[in-house]
């Protein structure tokens, strides 16, 4: 089960935490920028600042989320960069994350799990291009959109988040809306979560099949994680989006249950005073210990 | 207003329908398929095969739809292909949907707004590196993961279509499901959509900002379109997922409102009986002209 690795990771490292490789061009040293002329530079520039923050990280920090969205904004050239940047952090040990929040009817969500959890065939040849060990996927279709994750999950030791509550300011706007049932829209997608990850739990108790639920909302994260006690949770809103460690705890017992996101905090930690003097991937080292400890600090109280 | 560009574009062609490029490997002929050893063979195949229907039909087909699923899971060079496709259909004088359903929080959707209708700064140089017409997007996160794109549609001339009631069958799962106040989260999907589009009404009464309705649920479809008359309906499902030309005329009013989409049933009408001895190019240029006339049948009776 993918599931118990990443939690084995989570225990070796003694971190809950994620590092979120949304590498944009404004992100990069003077220095690196300056050689961007092209998409093609624009894309090895990213996957050189992405190769040094995962050397320094990759023993303190068990897994990073990759947000294809920065890259698909550079084409495939920066596609060429997300590919490149999710191989070599698997590489050097971590478990991937790929945060494409995908969506579709079965037959084109099969594509999208090809792409990232089982692979296509080519010549006879099965390959995964955007090999991860888990993908992020939004649920609004039902489920003949998410079994062929999940079979593909259950096939080839993969594993999946679906969007619950989201960290955004207005994710309340549609998620937080009650049903007729008493229900609201995210408690009722957590049950959905935990119907689709029934047959993926591992040693410790959580499935393979996960949700998103961002550390802004604590008073909803508390239900979902007294509702759903086997889901486990990728947790964003941690630091630039403003969630707390204190806030998020309640996603945890025993310190186990959620795994925490920070993307900007890490990447460009280098540009704040406390971190002053070191180089990017120095600063975002000291960041992911720093994180680790705020973490720590509060889950395990 | 880009809707009102597409309205034209139907208008001029007589056809309300939208060929949608979702090309696999299976669906090439053997000859093009027994060129293809690697996946940067796959993609020039696929751009070749898209491009050849794009010669035959962009006379008498208004808009394609770019399936971004089944050129993602050929890796970076499916996504060149993807490129390539769109590009290509554009300088034929095709308006383009990329079928991409992207979501995501204000800043991240913000990214893929520019990959797709606004573009990225490179080196003081403003590139689109996907540029589309329209794209499609899920609504699930609420205002804030939407008005980044409604604001590049706003200062670009570009449109979306948004998921209110999608074409698979499972679902009414979650959009069917009934809230407090007496609206189905579909319905309150599509008052969402209609708020969003406010701004962006063109000459013909509709928005830019449209919703993506399946031609399968047609009681559902009945219903949207009298709820919320200024949205323009995207409408997959029609052919080889079962959705008729009779079902589906209950999203159209004096012959306007939306525009219906075929995917497999084009590009793999060589392999029917009733186009026997043609080419893929020519058997898709057949079926289109096939499917404008059943649905022009039953949407202008």
């Amino acid at each position: 089960m993918i599931i118990d690795k990443l939690i084995d990771a989570i225990k070796r490292t003694d971190n809950p935490s994620v590092v979120g490789l949304d590498t944009c061009l404004d992100y990069l040293p003077e220095e690196m920028l300056a050689k961007v002329k092209t998409l093609k530079d624009a894309g090895e520039q990213i996957f050189e600042f992405n190769k040094n923050i995962i050397d320094k990280i990759c023993d303190v920090v068990p897994a990073v989320k990759v947000q294809v969205a920065y890259y698909e904004m550079y084409g495939y050239e920066g596609m060429k960069a997300f590919e490149q940047t999710i191989r070599y952090a698997r590489e050097k040990g971590m478990l991937v994350i790929a945060d494409v929040k995908r969506n579709d009817i079965g037959s084109t969500a099969g594509c999208y799990s090809k792409a990232y959890l089982s692979g296509t065939n080519v010549n006879g040849q099965n390959i995964i291009p955007f090999e991860s060990d888990f993908i992020t996927v939004n649920g609004y279709l039902g489920s003949d959109g998410i079994i062929p994750f999940t079979k593909d999950c259950e096939a080839n030791e993969k594993g999946l988040f679906i969007l619950v509550k989201t960290s955004n300011p207005t994710s309340g706007e549609l998620q937080d809306k009650k049903l007729e049932n008493g229900n609201t829209i995210y408690e009722e997608m957590s049950d959905l979560v935990a119907k689709w990850g029934e047959s993926t739990i591992g040693k410790y108790g959580y499935s393979s099949v996960g949700a998103v639920v961002g550390a802004t909302h604590r008073e909803q994260a508390e239900i979902i994680r007294k509702r759903n006690p086997h889901v486990f949770f990728l947790i964003p809103g941690y630091g630039a989006q403003g969630g707390k460690a204190e806030d998020l705890a309640v996603c945890f017992e025993n310190g186990l249950g959620g795994i925490v996101n920070s993307s900007r905090g890490i990447l460009c930690a280098y540009r704040k005073e406390q971190y002053k003097g070191m180089d990017y991937a120095e600063a975002a080292y000291q960041a992911s210990i720093d994180m680790r400890d705020d973490l720590n600090r509060a889950i395990k109280k």
